[in-house]
C-alpha cells in the first residue's frame, strides 16, 4: 500500500496546502541568468518542461493552452491587428501565436532576460518555432514597463503581457499595477486591446486574478470592456486566469462564426481556444466572481500584489 | 532559494509525472474498513479533508463543486424527479444535493462500505448535513450493481453513480462497464436519467473519462442523449469528468431560465453548477473530444478499465 | 526505475543537505503540549516511534542505544551511586536505566513538560517500564536549571542531562551553557558525575557536540575529567554525541572487567553499552576531535548555541 | 512550524522506514552507461556527490572514510604488499588509497563499467587524484570474477572488493558469494589478504553484512582470520560494514604503534582510519554480532543475497 520515492524530482510549493514533486527523467539543461534559475527537463507524460526558480512554467503536454489563451482572444478580437507587442514571453510561444495572424506587420517583444531567451532559442524550438527570426519581429532586451513608457502614442493594436508572477524581489512586481496598465493603454491605438496572464484561477489561490480584474475594471474610462477568462493548464494543475481589457471591442459580443471567419482569413489554426470554445473560456465560474468581490482591490505601485503561492 | 519539508504529509501519486504532498495540520480520525483505509485531516486552505487509500477525496474548500456536478445536472434535467438512487456516495453529500429537490419522495443510497458511512456520520456532518436521517432516505449496505439488478423495473427517475475509481482489486471494477450501465437503465423509468463520476478530465489522464463517454454513446438505443461534462475540483487539482445519459431529455436543450425556474420551484440553491454556468459545464474542450476519439473504447465486464493514476 | 510516494509521512529536515521522510503506518496519538507538538506513530522496521516538533526522538528499534549511553557510563563509573537526577528525560527511559542500579535510593526527574509525561505514561510503557512509579522516584515538573539551582549542595552522585536540543525559542536554550553546567556541578557531591546528550556526532553537523566538549573542558577546575563519547543511534541515522564530566573518576581508567563486575553486582544488564564495548564508545574518531578544534567554543548564557539542524 | 519543499532533489528509499531527499544545488553531469544511471551533483554541506541509480555513493564530505576503510586495513596488515587488485572501485579512490603504499609495484583494477570510469576520470579528479595514470596501475574493463578466475595463482598480496550492492538485476549479484570469495583466495598469495565492502552496518538493515561475515567465517580453512569492521560514513547516514579475510595475519593482533610505523615507512597518511582508531574500527557493537547470529547464512551462487534496501 505504501510506496516511497526513488529518482530525481523538482519540488514546487503551491500554497501551504500542497507541494508538487515532478518526476524528472532527465535534465536537458540547467543554469542561472541574472534574473532567475532555470531547468529544462523531461517529465513523464508532460514531455519537455521548463522550470524557472523551481516553478513549473510550461511543458509540451499543453503549452498551446496557455499560449493560445495568452495571445488569441486579443488578436482575434481586433479586426485588423497590425502592430502588436509582447511584454515578457521568454520562450517565444506567445509571439509565435500572434505572428500566426497574417495581418501583423510589426511584432515587438520586450523581455528583460536576454540570457534566458538565448537559452530558449537553442533548447526550446518547439515553443518559438522560429518566431524570433520572423522578419516582422523586433526583440528588445529591457524592462517592458520602461520601454512601453517611451512608446507612448505608438499605436499598438494589441499588447500581450506575459510576465512572471509579481514576486517580492522579482522583476515583475510593478508590472501588475494600475500605473503599468495605464502605460500599456497609452501605447495602444484608440481601438487597442490589452491582455495579460493574471494568476491562478483555482479556488485555492484566486487573489491575484481577482485583483487584476478589479484593477482593470477600475479603469473603465480607459478600457470600457474588461473580461476575465481562463484556460485549463494541466501542466499547472489548475485553470489559469487571464484578463482582456479593450478600448472598443467586447469579446463577449464576438460570435463563434466571426472568430472562425477571422481565423480562416488570417491563416490561424488553434487547438484549445477554438471558435466553438470561445464562449466557455470567457464564462467564469461563480467562485471567481465571488473572489473578485471578496479579494479584488486596485493594485498600485504603492500597494502592489506580492505573490506568495 | 531552496526549502525543505518539515511536518506531516499525505502523499498521492498522480501518474508518473507528479506526486502531491498534502500538508497535514492535524489528523482527526484514521482507520481501516473492510474495503479501504481512510484519514480525515485538516489541510491548510482546504480545511477538513478525506483521504481514501491515500487518494484525496473531498475537502471543505470545494466539496460542493463535485457534489453539485454529481447530482444537480441530472436532477434538474428531470421535470419531476420523485424516485432516485445514489450508488456509492459514501459521505452523503451527493444524496444531500438530490434531497434538496422537494419533488423527491424516495432516495435510495446503496454503498458497500458500512463502516465508512458510520465514520462519515460522526466525522463528516458538513458533508451529509443530516441526509442520512432524512425520512425519504433508505440506506442499503450492499454492492450497488447487485442491488440494482434486483430492482429492474423499479422506475427510478434519476440514478447517480458516485463510485470510487475502478482499481484492479477495488469493489468498483465492474461498475464502470456497459453491463452495469444497462442494469442502471433497466432500473430507470422511461424518461429516467443516469449520471456518473467518470474520471479525470485534465489533459494528462483523460482515458477513463473518454472510455465512459464512448461506452454510453454506444448505448444510443437505451440512452439517446449522452453528454460529458466537467467541474473544476481544486481539491483534485484538475477538472473532473462526469457523464449524463438520458432516455428522453437532452441537457443541452435545457435553457438557463428553465434551470433557474426549476431550482426556485424546488427550493434548490447551488454555488458552482448555477443556471448561468450550465452551458459552460457542458462544453468540453477539444482535448477531451480528441481523447474520446483517441482512447475511447467500450468498457465491458470482459475488458473493464483498470485505473492506474 | 523511478518510484513515487504514496502514503503518510513525517518529514524532518536535517541540515540543508537532506530531508528524511519517515513512512507512517499508523498514528497512535498526536497532540500538542504547552511546549511542543508530538506524534506517536508506527514506522516500518522502527516500530513505535515518537516525534517531537517533527523531529524523530526515539523508536523501539534502538531506544536502548540512546538511553543506555545517556545513563550507564556515568552510573557505572560512580562506585556507589545513591542519589541521582535526570534533567528532562520525558519518556522515562533514562530514569529507567538509572534505576537498574540497585544502589540508587533517590532518583529525581525534573522535566518541564508535564503533559508530555502524562502522555508517555499512557502511550510509551515500553520506554518507562514503570520507572515513574518506582518508590525511589520523585517527579518534578519544573525548569531543570531553576530546580537544580535550589538544590545546591544536595550532593547528587550522578546528574544526567537528557534535554531537547537548544532551539532558539525552546525551553532548553540556556541548559547548554557553562552557567548551567556549574549549577549541575554545585548540586553534585564531591565525587559526582555529570553526563549529557550533546548533539549530533556525524561529520555533517558536529558543532554543538564540539562546543559542549569545549565548554566542559574549560571547567577543568570543576570537572578534571571530561570525555566525549558516542552511540550509534540508527533511528537518528547517525552516531549521537554525549559528554561525561567527572569530579574524581576517569571513565578511560575503568576496565572492562570492573564494569562487568559492577553491572553484575548491581543487577544491571545492557545491550549496547556493554563492558566489552566501553572502550569503543569512548574512542572518538578524528573528525570529532578536529571539530572540537575547529568549532569548539565556550557556551555561555550570553552566547548560547542555537540549534538549526 | 510546517515547511514545504522547493528545489531539486534526488530521492533514495532506504528500507520501508525512510526516504532520503537530498537537496541538489546543481547537477554537474548526468548520464547512463550500459550498467547504471549516474548523476554528479552539488549537495549542500556534502559538496560534490555521486549518485548511481539514485543511490548516494560518495561525497567530498567524507569519501576518505569509505575509501580508507576499504583499502587501508588490508594494505597495512600485509607486511610488504607488492601486488594488489581492486575489484570494482569505479571512482578510483580505493586504488588511490592502495597506491599510497610505496611498497606497491602492481595495482590491477578490474571494473566492468568503462563508461563510468571514463566519466570519473573527467569529473571526479578529487577522488582518483591521478591514480588511473599511475605507472603501477593496470586498468581492466571486465567482470571482476571472471578476470580473477583467470588469474589463479597470480599471488596478489591484497585484493579489495569494492563493488556495488548485489541488486537482483545488477552486475554484482554473484560477487557476494562463497564461490567468488574462493576465486579471490586462489588469486591471492599464501599470506594474502582480502577485504570487501559488505553492506549497511546500522541496526535497521544489517543482513547483508551479517551474511558476508558468516560466509567468510565458513571458509576458515582458507581464511583463518575473518574480521568485520565498520566506518561511519555520514554521506550514507550510517556506519558501513567491511570484512577482512586473511590467510596469515590477524588485524586484531596489529598494534597501534606498528600501524603507525608502517604508515610512516610507506609514506601513508590517513584521516579516519588512523593508528589510534584501528581498534575502535574493528570492535563491532553487539547488535552486529547478534545480527550475524540471527541473519548470517552462507551465501552461494545458488542462494545469493538479493539487496532490497
Amino acid at each position: 500500500m505504501f510506496q516511497q520515492s526513488t529518482g530525481m524530482f523538482v519540488a514546487e510549493t503551491h500554497t501551504e496546502a500542497v507541494t508538487w514533486f515532478f518526476t524528472i527523467e532527465k535534465f536537458i539543461v540547467e543554469g542561472k541568468t541574472q534574473y532567475q534559475e532555470y531547468q529544462i527537463a523531461e517529465v513523464p507524460r508532460f514531455g519537455k518542461t521548463l522550470f524557472l526558480d523551481y516553478n513549473i512554467q510550461t511543458s509540451l503536454l499543453d503549452e498551446h493552452v496557455f499560449h493560445e489563451c495568452m495571445s488569441q482572444p486579443a488578436m482575434v478580437l481586433h479586426p485588423n491587428p497590425k502592430k502588436m507587442a509582447v511584454c515578457g514571453g521568454g520562450e517565444g510561444a506567445t509571439l509565435r501565436e500572434a505572428l500566426r495572424h497574417n495581418t501583423v506587420t510589426e511584432a515587438v517583444m520586450i523581455d528583460i532576460d536576454e540570457e534566458l531567451i538565448d537559452m530558449a532559442k537553442v533548447h526550446m524550438p518547439e515553443w518559438h518555432q522560429g518566431a524570433f527570426d520572423d522578419p516582422r519581429t523586433t526583440l528588445i532586451f529591457a524592462d517592458a514597463r520602461k520601454t512601453l513608457e517611451g512608446m507612448k502614442g505608438h499605436g499598438f493594436d494589441v499588447i500581450l503581457s506575459d510576465l512572471t508572477n509579481p514576486h517580492e524581489a522579482g522583476p515583475a512586481l510593478y508590472l501588475f499595477t494600475k500605473e503599468y496598465y495605464q502605460i500599456c493603454a497609452d501605447a495602444l491605438s484608440d481601438d487597442g486591446i490589452f491582455a495579460m496572464q493574471a494568476g491562478c484561477a483555482n479556488a485555492n489561490y484566486p487573489e491575484l486574478f481577482a485583483c487584476n480584474i478589479a484593477t482593470l475594471e477600475a479603469m473603465k474610462d480607459v478600457f470600457p470592456y474588461v473580461r476575465g477568462y481562463t484556460g485549463m493548464v494541466t501542466t499547472f494543475m489548475m485553470p489559469w486566469g487571464f484578463v482582456l481589457a479593450s478600448k472598443k471591442y467586447d469579446p463577449l459580443a464576438l460570435a463563434e462564426e466571426e472568430i472562425a471567419r477571422r481565423f480562416a482569413q488570417r491563416g490561424v489554426a488553434t487547438r484549445y481556444y477554438t471558435p466553438r470554445y470561445h464562449q466557455a473560456v470567457f464564462t467564469l465560474p461563480d467562485y471567481l466572481l465571488e473572489a473578485v468581490q471578496a479579494h479584488g482591490r486596485v493594485l498600485t505601485d504603492e500597494h502592489p500584489y506580492v505573490w506568495t503561492a
